[in-house]
């Protein structure tokens, strides 16, 4: 039976989850799109405002609709956006109190899907977005290659854009990406940047600028970037919707796209049992591959320090035990 | 100089105002966007998180930034959205409130975008819709063809989507639309519903439904949805954004489109001196004509009496004086 | 298993396959398009070319490739555009010629194709269109429901664009279809035909134009202009490709859209035995229903005049006997 | 005066001409496109066939009809097409006669646009291309930086896809680019070629495949795969046209995108009074910068051999005297 199915899942619709219904409907692969949230009258909600789009001219007929964890059934993709995205409150423990609280909701999520299918490809938005992955992709018994986070797909993207901001540049010309964990500890991958053929340190050669580069201050305002979008508008959601969506393409299309997501690794970098983003291909079957690209010592160590920020983490989330 | 130019600013940027900025990427009709908000901090976050949309390699780049009035200048289309969009309270006295407190708001607006331009086409989304048309349209020297509302575009979209649901079909198959004011007093045209030939009196007899199709239902169901989708979710902006995109679609583009917008009447229906929702042709130069469509002696009477509505709600408002 | 399929098999990559092909990659809906041809090379030749579009930033990447029937195994949508389209002397027996040739044409493609499916759902564009839909529908065992003609979606188009010429407007809002055969003797359906609310009759009242409406030129416009464009320009293409791939779209995404193809007859009408187009609802499980709309005597006297020039084609063909 | 403009010229509307139309309305940057052909019917023709897919409800209103050089006048791009773009006979001297031909088009197109307007953006895609973009860009006035050549971006995008298929990848990821002659003395650029953090000395490492890169048969491919294309199918058109309407794209939404496009040098790699391709920033000015990245000893003598076949070629054409 050669039947069409393109249906996505999409867990929470918060602020995120929302922005990812839009974002999809706005892309075309599904032709339906279930929402599930603990608040049922939410998704409710975001599903009847969202099918009002669908009489215009130039939409797809999609059928969104609320649902429940039955609709991962059939489901091709499930996009996990359940949980707060980041707690507001600054302070040092905040992704500790985060990861607690999230593993709760992740075990519910992961818990209630598991019952249902184990062949959709799980996208993971939830933060701390590595601890969430590494809890989703390790604790189910769900093909490890089927679940993965969003990662630093955003982080590589406002990396691109800040270096594209800079010299007035198309941030689909920028092609590089940050590692590591999806926050506070990702690094540019300097080595690697490659602005059609400039690399990182003739980027003030080739292009008018304001001021020279300063890796150390783009590094930080990538970090920084994150916060003042939370800070200035109460969320982020636009960019990180983009960037599952992006990822979700590539998977209903089987694009072979290398992205740069959150994936345990095993063995890459001499790093096991921790999940951190690298460049990876993805299609159909979900990660086909991960990328281990040559770091410099210096992104060596800036890898190393993200997966022990992640591992503390972990630990205090208490997926793996203190040694 | 024929200097490509297509820029779009975007007043108010609450949850309507992002969700029409969301739509406007997607659709890819403008190169620039401008976000101005009384709160600069909010336009800054909005544009800041939308733009790390852009290096995905399926993205315009578009230059998306907050902005003051200045940015008018040189707009082509301008979308208002400042202002509450609907009080959450449901009492008898929500629209004259509303209505006064966003003819200030109406005011600082295109006092201040008159100073600035005259060209550019003005679509408003900010309610009570009507009030705030005629008032845009007629008091500030604007050229009135270029000042328009969203009007019953978004009902006319939940008044198709209703009945496609009922029978299963492509919403975008269902020709009809909802007249008069954007809001409470809107109701359908039966008399024009045409789903590919089939009318209103028919559907029943050609598709498939669970029952009989109750005309008056119908019409408290498209009204009734707007506080569905308000209470579930606690606002409306998904369906609206989508309605005034389509809208600048239609402008950007010079498609002539006819699509149900309000402006202030001059005759039709024995009507004038209050602005209501009926098919108009949408082009770049704004609406280009009023279709006035022929009403059964029932649908005429809700439209006086959709009618008699608005002209309280600006009475209310201090536009016009009691006579 | 959910695994996610959207293949698209393109049988016949002459003109019109080739820009089939072309608009189905606009279009993003096939994550693998196969495409055969009795000339292996220029199947591959396009697919090469169309292959060199995937790189470009805003594609999708799309698996282009030419194949054989053992492609239609796994393929979800078939889009038959085998044999002449359409012979360019105009003499009085060409559509019995092309008949005959292209009955041996489909003979070979729709035996071929049930060996490898029965599942794809199988759109026809090789001329004379209803009769190969006749064929293909009533002689190969395949599911009635899951083969269909493009029928009178092209002649509808130029039909409801003829329209938007005459007044100006934005052909997607002029509502209305042509009937029965696709070429020659399809009629438009002016009781049904609706602008936004405006019907035939009232056009020339609403809008402003050049000389009075007259309905029998137009039809013969419709008519008229097909042969205009493939003496223009040596072939058509670019219309019926859209055509085809409006249809298969509202099958990948199950739209449930309402769509004037070319289907055997089952009493409509009191006609059966006979192939033509009226509107019917397409999903992803090819026709879900027709539609029998209301026809005045006259349009109820072309429709017959339709069929009975059908049945001669088929005739002529040896599809049915001689009575 | 704000006033909204999106036309788009195409010159010559053969084979590739008319992949240009339909890559243009699929992409929707314009809401105006005149089509001009020596042969006016052939304009005609593929206009009204085009004109056919504007009812579809996806479809933008794009009014586009046959024109003359009257339309140039506010037109904001325009792209050459004219003449054949390749002779099919191989002979030695193709490229030879070919230039003296089209040196006799081009003069006519050339100065027919620039009776009209100085304005538009021109890209030219007629062959021999550096010669006929040298000959555009130095000899009617024309301002410089708003003629140029989609030049190697076709070659670019072959190179990246025949990368792709090696390894199984999305072809987006493969940044890289040819250099020099558009055709057969371009060159792959090894040094940049960046697959998203992998160089070419890598690929083998990084990504199964069937046999060793052999990098001197994959830039002989590139150059083959435009003739494999042009004896399998005839022609060569649907990835050229995709070439053209992405730089197009570029210049209508002002992208700033980096593009190897063809433009007169001015002492880039020591060479001026050539034209030829490297990377360029395309904006809605047109060339705002020509990116004179570092290239290796060896691919600089394959620049400069480029150069001399495209001098020779310029030299055969009649434009520089031979010293």
């Amino acid at each position: 039976m050669n039947s069409i199915n393109n249906k996505l899942v999409i867990v929470g619709v918060g602020n995120v989850g929302t922005a990812v219904l839009n974002t999809a409907l706005s892309f075309g692969f599904a032709s339906e799109i279930a929402l599930i949230d603990i608040d049922n009258d939410k998704a409710r909600g975001e599903a009847l405002d969202s099918s009002h789009t669908t009489p215009c001219t130039y939409s797809v007929n999609v059928d969104i609709h609320e649902g429940n964890y039955e609709d991962c059934k059939d489901a091709n993709v499930i996009i996990i956006a359940a949980g707060p995205s980041i707690l507001k409150d600054d302070k040092n423990d905040d992704r500790t109190v985060l990861a607690e609280r999230n593993v709760k909701v992740m075990k519910d999520v992961m818990g209630s899907i598991s019952k249902y299918t184990k062949d959709a490809i799980i996208i993971i938005i939830t933060n701390p977005l590595d601890t969430m992955v590494y809890y989703a992709e390790n604790f189910f018994g769900y093909p490890k290659e089927k679940v993965f986070g969003t990662g630093t797909s955003l982080d590589s993207a406002r990396f691109r854009k800040i270096i594209a901001n800079r010299y007035n540049l198309d941030p689909k010309d920028v092609h590089g990406y940050m590692f590591g964990e999806h926050g506070n500890t990702a690094f540019p991958v300097w080595s690697h940047l490659n602005v059609e053929g400039v690399s990182a340190d003739e980027l003030d050669k080739f292009f008018p600028h304001d001021k020279p580069l300063d890796k150390e201050e783009i590094a930080s305002d990538v970090v920084k970037v994150a916060y003042d979008v939370l800070h200035l508008k109460g969320c982020t959601n636009s960019g990180v919707a983009m960037a599952a969506c992006r990822i979700a393409r590539a998977v209903f299309m089987d694009e072979h796209s290398i992205l740069p997501v959150s994936t345990t690794l095993e063995g890459e970098y001499g790093l096991k049992n921790v999940a951190l983003s690298l460049p990876c291909i993805i299609g159909k079957n979900g990660v086909e591959r991960r990328l281990e690209v040559s770091l410099t010592d210096e992104e060596n160590d800036k890898l190393y320090n993200s997966a022990k920020n992640i591992l503390a983490t972990m630990k205090a989330a208490g997926l793996i035990e203190d040694k």
